[in-house]
């Protein structure tokens, strides 16, 4: 894995954001996410395009899509559910739409009240509105390693989604983790089918560390050659099932221990943690993430003088 | 990895209780220890046979060790710095004494006031006092994947001192990430490398998620063949050189991540999550561990109501 590029996309502001109790101001997240631009992400997923009355939060897509700087290689992502989403996100100038659907019927249905079946249906009208532009998309598969009301879906119907995104000429899948179920003997299971019968699509994993195994899963995941990563500056986020529970993989520790292992991410460590600590500031509360309290391994300390 | 059998060893009372701030009473410990040693652990480290000048918190170890029950197919364990120390553990009749050495000169020297060559002198007259008895004798090897005062030691350093144990006829060596520097791809460089030039000695891995690798530094142990782990109920405890980061992975995540990864640990992980919920009671504080937060991957959600 020694001097592989490995790709971290950071979704703090999309899903981190969602599950804070109070609105943050959108000249922060501006703020934020231009700090983010600067440390070398490969991807930034800013906001979702949805409905205002469904995830307030994020009612202010536009204003930070205008707000925010941008810059040569990191590319600005957004989230889209349907085509009023889509007309709204190109009118922004995003770089991607991203797509998402669960790998279980119970999870879509919650997420976003349609069958497997119809999401996908609603993708085709989506790829159709984004063909002849420059605009890419990128497809997400949510409940890949577990689904919180049904278990563990079979590896076949995750494979066969995959192959359902890949029909419409998605070639860039996240898996997603996104109850954090996930474990590295599974996540090597399906990231390594996933990349054997379908090696013309790009494949990200999406972790949540909410039983302590996302940097595991990883590791797991570089074993079967997966290169895209996507996590949560701070680790911030949390689970709408589990009240205290941690989220998302927390990006600095996963760029830390990448470049502890040799992996490139093109990141800058110490610029990405002066970001997480703004972002304590804009939210107001300690975060999961460990390095910004830790240091990096590469901080040596002064022995103790001796006692007396 | 998968149906293999992986020992867990618990070191919360000795390693996780020296970081709290407040004594925790006799009893409290006792009944702790009681609880874990039904859960089936492998091994509890139950105290330390030190000056209890130099570590006030485990001044109790006779009266815990003369307090817990004894159940077959746990073993009690104390850590020993000195003749003094083994008369101590030997009077109660623990199962193993742990001798402890740092890689790095500056932390033994930190740690236990002489050089790592005095140490091992000091481990001669150990190891003779037990011979006969049927006492084990295991050695720790700690800062062996990193030193907070001096950074990462030379492989070739950490074989030789694995090596001055395996002289002494040790035959059980833990190899210790005493402030969590360790990364994945080391930990399988060490693991595999000490394995290969010591078959004969019986390895366990001692980590902590200071950065949030250590179930990272698990699966890099896994697939590098060993099979035992140190670990502390709750994830208690901490590091000194950085208030507020955490300290040892935690047993009941590394026992679930284990399990949902098909390895089996003899351990009853319901029973570990009680252990966990009576430890936070005894310390009065939250603790780190996810699962007790977030519940297994194998425990389901109701669906939420659709909304009207």
């Amino acid at each position: 894995m020694s001097g592989d590029r490995i790709l971290i996309h950071e979704v703090v502001t999309r899903d981190g954001f969602q599950m804070e109790p109070e609105f943050i101001p959108t000249e922060r997240k501006i703020e934020l996410i231009d700090r983010m631009s600067l440390t070398g992400l490969a991807k930034i997923e800013v906001t979702s395009f949805v409905s205002p009355k469904a995830i307030p939060m994020l009612a202010d897509a536009e204003a930070v899509m205008a707000g925010i700087q941008r810059r040569p290689g990191t590319r600005m992502v957004a989230l889209v559910a349907n085509a009023r989403g889509v007309e709204r996100a190109m009118a922004t100038g995003v770089d991607e739409v991203v797509l998402v659907v669960s790998a279980s019927e119970s999870h879509n249905r919650t997420n976003v009240r349609r069958s497997v079946g119809a999401s996908f249906e609603g993708f085709r009208e989506i790829v159709d509105m984004l063909k002849g532009t420059s605009i890419g998309v990128a497809g997400a598969l949510a409940t890949t390693f577990g689904c919180p009301f049904e278990g563990f879906q079979p590896i076949e119907r995750v494979l066969r989604l995959v192959g359902d995104y890949a029909a419409l000429g998605v070639r860039s899948i996240a898996l997603a983790d996104t109850t954090g179920m996930g474990n590295p003997r599974q996540v090597r299971e399906i990231a390594s089918a996933a990349r054997r019968e379908y090696p013309d699509v790009d494949f990200a994993l999406h972790f949540h560390n909410t039983r302590g195994m996302g940097l595991a899963n990883v590791l797991a995941g570089l074993e079967a050659g997966v290169g895209r990563y996507e996590s949560s500056l701070g680790g911030l986020g949390g689970c709408p099932y589990a009240p205290g529970a941690t989220g998302n993989i927390c990006t600095e520790d996963l760029v830390h221990m990448l470049h502890e292992m040799g992996c490139e991410t093109g990141v800058d460590l110490p610029a990405l943690l002066d970001a997480s600590r703004l972002l304590a500031a804009i939210v107001g509360h300690a975060l999961p993430g460990q390095v910004v309290k830790a240091g990096t391994s590469r901080d040596l300390h002064p022995m103790p003088a001796p006692a007396h």
